[in-house]
Parts: C-alpha cells; sequence; structure tokens
C-alpha cells in the first residue's frame, strides 16, 4: 500500500473541504448570524492543516484499485469527522455523534436526519447540510480529479472508480481529468438550471439554492419540517419532481447529447429500463391511493414525486406516506434498494445492476434448457465480461450480507422490525426515509448511539459502493506487497 | 421435450399417493371414523387412475435436465390437487384453496396451516398432514426411484437433481437406485428411533408417530393448537430439538457413518458450520430472551428449542415467540432464510450454498487487493467449479425476486408488513411460523385467496429449489429441442 500518496489525497481533501465551508461562512455573515464564526474558524484550520501535506508531492504516484479504494474510503471518513465540527462546536447539535450522523447523512446524500426540529437552525447551518450533498453527489474526489493534474499519476481511474456509482466506469474517455471536469460542467449547468426555475415559481432564493443543492446530489435534506411539502404548489413540486428524476439519470447521457451524440444516447438501455420503472411504480402507487386523495390528478402528483424521489434515492417528502397502503409501501421498498442508474448522482443497487443481474438469470434458465448451447451477456451492445457479472453478483451477496448484519445490530435497541429493517435500507441505498418511526414524519434521533454509528457505517458503504469501505478492515490490504 | 416420460412418471406418482393414502384409512378405521372411506376411494382411484399410465413403459426414457425439472414441478402439482381432494370432499376444510393450501404447506414441510382449530381434525386427517410431511420431506420422486428400477432410463440423476435439497448432488455414488434406497433407509430408522424415544418419554404411540413425521420431514405439522407447547416436558421438547437437528444435517454424513468412514463424515464442513451456528444463535437468543424466562435453564431450553425448529426448518413452537425481543427476532429471520445443510430434508438457502457465496466474496476481496492473483473456491478439499458457484449466485437472484414479488403481491391484502414479509419468508424457506399475525401464535387463515396461491407458489418453488417450478413458465422448455 502507497500510504504517502493516500495522506497526499487527504491533505487535498482538508483544503477542499475548508474552502467549501466559506459558503456558508458567507451566508452567515450576509443573514447576520453569529455561527458564521465556525465557518471561519474551522475552514481556515483545516486549509493550514492541508496544505504542508500537498506543498510536497509524493515521488512515488502509483494508485492502484487498493490505494484508490483506500484514499477514497479514508477521504470520506475525514470528511465527515470534519464536516460535523461546525454543528457541534456551535453547539447546534449537542452530541458529537448526531451532528457526525447529520453530516455523514450529507456527504452521503442520504438525508436522514437526527434534528426534530429543522426550522430552528440558522441559515448558513441550512446551507451546509445542503451544501454536502451538493458536493458528495458528484464526490469530492471527482472535484479533486477535476481540479488537480496528476492528482494520483497515471491511474487516476482507480481513484474515479472508487468514488464513481455503478458497475464500470466508461474508459473510453481520453483524459480523466477532462472527464471529471465535463461531469462537474453539466452537474452545475442542471443545478442552476433548477434554481432558475424554481425561482420562476415564486421561490426565495436562499431556499431555491438550497433545494437545487439537495435534489442535485439526491440527498433530501430540506430547510422545512415538512419538507417540500412547504411549498404547496403543484409547479415548484412537480420540477423538484422532474429534476429528481434527471439526477438519477446516467450523466453519459448528457455527455453525449452535449456531443450532439444523439442516437448513442437514447440508446443507452439503462436510461429506458429507469423510466419505465418510474412509469410503471408511479401508475401502480397512483391508482393505490386514490381512495386517500379522492382525484386522479392528485393521486398521480403525490405518487410520481415520491417515487422518483425514491428511486433517485432523494428522499424529499410532500406527504406523510406511512399513511399509504401496504402494497406501494413495499413498491416504495423495491424502489429504495432499486435505486437510480449507474453514473449518475443517485444511490442504491444501480438499474445497471439489476439489468445485469436479470441477463445473468436469463443465461442460467437458457443453460438448463440447452446445456451446451453458449450464451454471452451484453449490455447496450457490449459483451460484460464474466469478471464484471462475478463483481457484480458478489456485489448483491455483500449487500445483502450488510443489510441482515446492520438490521440484527439495530433490533438491539428494541424498535419494531419495518423501523429496523427500512431504516438499514434507506442509509444503506442512500435514500433518508424509511417507514414506521423512520418515515416521512419521523426521524433518526430515536436511535441509540450504537445504531447510529451502525447507520453511518451504511450510508458510507452505501454511497462508496461497500467495497472501498470493507476494504479498510482487512488487514492483507494494509500489508506491503 | 419427452412428454411421454413425464406422464409416465405422474402414473407412478398418482399410484403412490394412492398407496400413501391407505395409511390414514387404516388410522381412520382404527379409530371409527367415518372420513376414512375419502382416503380409502380417492387413494383407489388415484391407483385407478395411475395404472394404465403405467402399465406401457415409453419407448424413449431419455430424460434431461429439463424433462427432470419438468416431470418433478408437475408431481409435486399433481400431488397436491390430488392430495387435496380428502380434506376437501370430507368437509373438514370447507375451501378448496384453503384444502389446497394444507396439503401443499405438507408435502413441502413447511408446516404453514389455515386451521385455527387443529384439536378438531380427525385422527385420519391429521395423520395425513403428518404423513404428507414425511413423503415430501425426502421426496417422493426419490421414493419412486428407490422403488422403481430404471424410471426415468439412465439419466435419474437428472430426476434426482431436481427433487434433491443443495446445490449438487453426489455423483459418486455408483447407482442412483441404490442411493435412494440408502437415503429412505436411514430416514426410516431415524424416524423410527425418534417414535421409540418419544413413547419412552410417555407420549402416546399416534402421537408419537405424527410428531416423528413431522420433525423427520422438517415440515412442523401438529396435533395439537399449542403445537409441541402441549407436551409440556423437557424430555419430550428436547428429543423433538435434536432429532430436528439431526434431520437439519446432510444425509451424506450418514451414509459415511454407515460405510464406517469416520474421519470422512466428521470433515464435511458443512456439518461443522451447520451446528457451530445452532451454537452461536442458541447463545445468543439465550441471553436475549433471559429477561422474559428469569432463568438460565428455560432460556437455553427455549432458545434451543425455537432455533433448531427454525434453521431446520420445521417450524414447531413450544411457546408464543412473538412475545420475543427483536434481536431475536431478527436472528430467527436471517435462520429462516440460511435453513439447513443441503442433502437433508430441511429447507432454506442451505448452508453449503452460504459457504459458496461467502468463498465467492472472499475470492473477490483478495482479486481487488492483489488483481492479477488466482484464487479458485474449495469445499472439503474438492474445487468448486464456476458453473456451480454462478448457479448459486443466480439462485440467491432468483430467491430474492421471488421473494419481493411475493410480498408484493401479498400486500394487497394490506396487512402490516413484518407479517407479508416473514411469511413469504416462512413459505419459500418451508419453515411455517412467521412474526405478528403469522407469529407462532397466529395462522395463515387471514390471506385472501389469491394471497394464499402466492404463498402456496413459493412453498413448492422453495421445495423444489426454485428452478423446476419457474421452468414450467417458460414456453421455450416445452418446445421441440
Amino acid at each position: 500500500m502507497n500510504k504517502r500518496i493516500i495522506l497526499y489525497i487527504l491533505g487535498w481533501v482538508l483544503i477542499i473541504e475548508g474552502l467549501a465551508m466559506q459558503g456558508s461562512t458567507l451566508v452567515g455573515l450576509w443573514y447576520h448570524e453569529q455561527n458564521y464564526i465556525y465557518f471561519l474558524l474551522i475552514g481556515l484550520a483545516l486549509i493550514v492543516l492541508g496544505l504542508p501535506i500537498v506543498l510536497v508531492k509524493p515521488k512515488n504516484t502509483n494508485m492502484y484499485r487498493k490505494e484508490g479504494f483506500a484514499a477514497t474510503a479514508l477521504s470520506w471518513i475525514v470528511l465527515s469527522l470534519m464536516g460535523a465540527l461546525p454543528f457541534y462546536l456551535s453547539k447546534t447539535i449537542p452530541s458529537f455523534v448526531d451532528s457526525f450522523f447529520e453530516i455523514v447523512s450529507g456527504f452521503t446524500t442520504t438525508g436522514a436526519t437526527i434534528l426534530t426540529d429543522i426550522e430552528q437552525l440558522d441559515n448558513c447551518m441550512l446551507f451546509w447540510r445542503s451544501f454536502s450533498h451538493w458536493l458528495g453527489g458528484m464526490g469530492v474526489i471527482v472535484f479533486l480529479l477535476a481540479l488537480i493534474p496528476k492528482l494520483g499519476g497515471a491511474q487516476n481511474i482507480n481513484l474515479m472508480k472508487a468514488e464513481s456509482p455503478g458497475p464500470e466506469v466508461d474508459k473510453s474517455f481520453p483524459s480523466i481529468r477532462k472527464y471529471a471536469v465535463l461531469l462537474y460542467s453539466i452537474y452545475i449547468g442542471l443545478t442552476v438550471a433548477e434554481v432558475i426555475l424554481l425561482m420562476c415559481g415564486g421561490m426565495y432564493f436562499f431556499d431555491a439554492v438550497t433545494t437545487a443543492f439537495s435534489t442535485a446530489g439526491t440527498g433530501g435534506f430540506a430547510s422545512y419540517n415538512n419538507s417540500i411539502g412547504y411549498f404547496n404548489s403543484y409547479y415548484l413540486q412537480g420540477v423538484i419532481a422532474v429534476f429528481m428524476m434527471l439526477f438519477g439519470i446516467n450523466f453519459a447521457f448528457y455527455i453525449l447529447i452535449i456531443a450532439r451524440k444523439f442516437g448513442k444516447a437514447f440508446r443507452i438501455t439503462e436510461i429506458w429500463v429507469y423510466l419505465g420503472i418510474v412509469a410503471v411504480s408511479t401508475i401502480a402507487v397512483a391508482v393505490n391511493i386514490m381512495k386517500i386523495y379522492g382525484n386522479f390528478f392528485d393521486s398521480v402528483h403525490q405518487s410520481f414525486f415520491y417515487v422518483t424521489s425514491i428511486i433517485s434515492t432523494t428522499g424529499f417528502a410532500i406527504d406523510n406516506t406511512d399513511k399509504w397502503p401496504e402494497f406501494s409501501k413495499v413498491i416504495i421498498i423495491m424502489l429504495t434498494c432499486i435505486g437510480a442508474c449507474a453514473g449518475s448522482t443517485g444511490g442504491g443497487l444501480k438499474i445497471s445492476r439489476m439489468m445485469i443481474l436479470a441477463k445473468e438469470v436469463k443465461k442460467q434458465f437458457l443453460l438448463i434448457i440447452h446445456p451446451h448451447s453458449v450464451h454471452s451477456i451484453k449490455m447496450d451492445g457490449k459483451k460484460i465480461t464474466h469478471d464484471t457479472t462475478r463483481s457484480v453478483s458478489v456485489y448483491l451477496i455483500v449487500y445483502i450480507a450488510i443489510t441482515l448484519t446492520s438490521v440484527l445490530l439495530v433490533s438491539l435497541d428494541g424498535h419494531d422490525f419495518t423501523t429496523n429493517f427500512t431504516s438499514v435500507l434507506a442509509t444503506l441505498n442512500n435514500v433518508g426515509p424509511g417507514f414506521s418511526k423512520v418515515g416521512a414524519a419521523g426521524n433518526y434521533s430515536i436511535f441509540s448511539t450504537f445504531s447510529k454509528l451502525v447507520l453511518c457505517f451504511d450510508m458510507i458503504a452505501g454511497r462508496l459502493e461497500l467495497y472501498p469501505l470493507l476494504l479498510m478492515f482487512m488487514p492483507k490490504a494494509w500489508k506491503k506487497a
């Protein structure tokens, strides 16, 4: 393990986080909030801490897969430990574990909160919560890759791989740095578009920006206790729903659109499957909740909003879905696990993984019928290697193992099964709300410190797609080759 | 698809079932119950129906994997449709779907009941329920293989594969028929041993026989509303617990013991993992339920009984476990999914599948650390082929897909999530009791006809290990090659 290069990356992460906090400093100053000082001072401290580390570039910039994984996992832990400090030191959140939970939930774009009254928070604190979603959504490492040339030497792809969601990273792009710049440009563009459209609907600038940050990162932190239900407007809720859906789409689509390769863009099967699931789920839920909302239009509105909110793993709410019928709840739980497209800012297992798994199943059945036939698995015309299919299968196994272990540990608190099960799924898939006590009207303050740490683990494991965080606990990974 | 050979096997299945019903005829006559007549007449009708089919042996006895699967799946459906008749025609269970559910639950060794008062049933009916467990436990096809020479021609292994639990069938045995005879001999021997030990504890002959049948098949139908709680004796409950554990062990162990290959028998890793899980779960649950039962001995007794009952997928109960703490419940739910050893009469995913999945995960992590290293997966010194590991991974995917789809469909009835989720797991894994409304004190009468049929599908799919039943719905499987 090349520990020096990992430290170098951590140095950069500290600096970026220190700079990122200055957004909240400005918000605090603008609104005359005394708490701005925490962002200013902690941010400066992080920059001062990071600078000496990055001034000397390591000679050996070799960055193999395990270094990429370790650097990413450690970055996210450091990011969260430091990011919790403004909440904790300002006594906005009196417990450090609670502060840590809140910012982990922010960076991992989960949106699960331990706060019982969000509206009493300072604007600078609200801004920090939403901005953590935005930074975590596309990824802080991807941000570094866009910013710093030759960050991890020639094997930057391994850093990209560790932080990017989905089974495969597009290796065809000539330069990782250009790729990262392009991703962030699209990301910023879409975010700005949402801000403008929200303001056209009468939303205040501050609310529009924080909401757009939370949407873009598919996070789900809102500035009001009733989440998006506060904005009692079909237009605003509709705009947010559409953007949640857009941020759940594979960014490869937008890249192809910019490159004017429209044909290729619209032939990405994953996106059609994603939109298909959204459509079918919206209709199924709408029919099922019609008896609650009385009319077709409201049912579709409610259904479309929550379906896009959950499948994109955002977790915004406009009503208390805990009163919905069981059938709709099960659909929502399934969408929680499925998640968004690979290469989007969303979490979950990802559509493309589900597609590969489905193709594996089909292959197996064909082999039972014709034992000597040969079947290869393809996606969008490209052959999926055996390594990828095995990796996806193993991903599912590890995913289930983490889910079960977490449910077991969290159950020690004695809450009901639905609460335990959906709280683990909602954190591991970076969605946020579950059902029962962690439903759209509940929050995560009910859990013990131990359970909160388990759920923090799940949030980071889910955001980094399991392997990087787990690898940290394997002594073999740290041995010299 | 060689349909003629499938029909031939179905003919034999009808005859065997007709003969099997005569056990209940005798019980009915002995206890002067008028309902004996249904077993006598329906049984005779089945034999008369089956005889003309088996009198002419098909010329083409080719039996490839798909024929083995189709024959097995159809056999189980026919077996259940006919087996439901005595309940239905005697009006013991007034609805046909309920009768079907009850006997599917019997043959698949699930033990989930729709009856609210078991004790009002005639003894001949109780005997039929328990005997269906016994026949379904080792398998009716395996019984045919033991009885009839050259049933499916040279490829009898494909019939065996379709009905035997676990990822692999021991192909080293020289003759499938001898293998099947040996399995049934051990099965009968262990059943008789249990009957004797139960009678030594003062149990009546009839109760001892039905209890032993239900234990041997790892079924769980009891003759009393309080299940095994009726027998208020540490000895009796202890004997049953030990036998549940024994019937969950890979029968390869007993075969090796009989062959005096003790060293090889005790080196089957799966059995040690199984016993290890039993031990750890028993301790964990015992500590957790101590506050309910007050003392260590009772806690261990309760814990050991329910842990062996669930991991062996029997489902006997001695207390209402729905009052247990959530932590214990989650352990029980996990054991429900894990299930017993391959090659036992138990259901679930099977220990050896879990082991193969765990080894796949380990391999993947080693590959991340050392990308160019080569790792092969071994079990008991034998290399596990890539085909097997892929088949096991796909098994897990299909298992999850069936679970989720079933939970979704069952949720239309509007019961709570715990009821829906655990009822599907308890039927798909052939366990019987779940939690909440389908807990040890509840039953399956709460579900709609549609949900009952979904759960029947799950029971048969689980008993036949998913593929045979699913293949029936693929038109490609029925096409001529």
